[in-house]
């Protein structure tokens, strides 16, 4: 692997992928299961992800059980139901029809936590952040890798995360980062479906650029 | 790209491009330039990554400036002089022979900031979070990138946020995430260097699963 060279051929590929890369939700999964050699290709690519001083701080909980998956999908219902309160009165009609999560459609879900080290890491002293950071780059990767493996991946945030903590049993150390839900689906969408329902816009990437400073 | 189904093949390549990125420091980095659309095209890959609520807060200052890089190095090191009191004194050692940045020596600077949206966005009202992860789903997607164009990319993170935001005139809803070095490299590591250095070492990922619950 060392100074392995790519091909602009294979950074086509890679481009591919991420283009087609979708957040997921429950009107989109089917529910063949997941190979269990397969979830542990997944979590395995999270291990391959960048972390503050080799930290590696990422830790997963599998769910398949259904009175757990019960449990969160009442935490997203109770988070939910004031969630959409915050939104225009036009913007609410759109969401009162949107199917935000996946929980119980997808077969497998994963609760995913940062547990802080022990000791010192090296680069973490002044952004402690930098640990947290380290987890969402191991989702990413199994976002990525999952979606190569023509499986969808959906990201879950309406939710409580200490309801989360409690759900999982999860060390007083343990925060709680993501909840995902993984399966086969019927269809990958062209576009983000926020951006089909002409919910958000896709911004230039040149509207996000700054020379030197933001002066 | 819809529906678009990955071989095998395809899968591996992408393997293959996380298993061999690496955290480039400036005992790596060449001073060959980089082609203006190269990072271009490194940045737009940060376009696609997710974000909550298709919110895409990510914002970048692209540096060049040897002023300006002089005054990230100036905060570098006085972040660092004393991070290294918190190690023991065998790693201690260790530590002074590291070289844990490349802002000189890379010939391109990137500052990375989360922008927060002015209006309510779905998905983030109980994990505000999430928006700060948006914008480090998009780093990694911009580090597998550039490890598909053979360019390599450090993350700097032993450096003060606040004074970070100052050195770019940052506004003051404007969030430090990361600051990255990107260029060409003498060599891609095989091992990530803290653990060919025995600094720390690689977890197997089995360790950091649990199933249903942490009891």
């Amino acid at each position: 692997m060392k100074n392995r060279q790519f091909t602009p051929l294979e950074q086509d590929i890679l481009q591919q992928i991420m283009l087609a890369r979708r957040d997921v939700r429950g009107n989109r999964f089917l529910n063949t299961p997941i190979a269990q050699t397969d979830i542990g290709k997944i979590l395995t690519a999270a291990s391959w992800a960048p972390s503050v001083g080799y930290s590696q701080p990422w830790e997963f909980v599998i769910v398949n059980d259904q009175e757990r998956k019960q449990q969160v999908i009442d935490s997203f219902n109770r988070v939910n139901s004031t969630a959409k309160n915050q939104f225009s009165t036009e913007k609410q009609r759109v969401y009162a029809q949107l199917k935000l999560e996946g929980i119980q459609e997808a077969p497998v879900n994963i609760a995913v936590f940062y547990r802080p080290s022990k000791l010192p890491v090296l680069g973490q002293s002044s952004m402690l952040e930098t640990g947290r950071y380290s987890v969402v780059c191991a989702i990413q990767n199994m976002w990525l890798y999952a979606r190569a493996m023509n499986i969808g991946l959906g990201w879950v945030s309406i939710l409580e995360p200490a309801e989360m903590k409690s759900i999982f049993d999860a060390p007083d150390d343990a925060e709680f980062i993501a909840y995902l839900c993984l399966g086969y689906v019927n269809e990958f969408l062209e576009q983000p479906e926020l951006e089909q329902l002409n919910w958000e816009t896709r911004k230039p990437i040149k509207d996000s650029i700054f020379f030197e400073s933001y002066s």
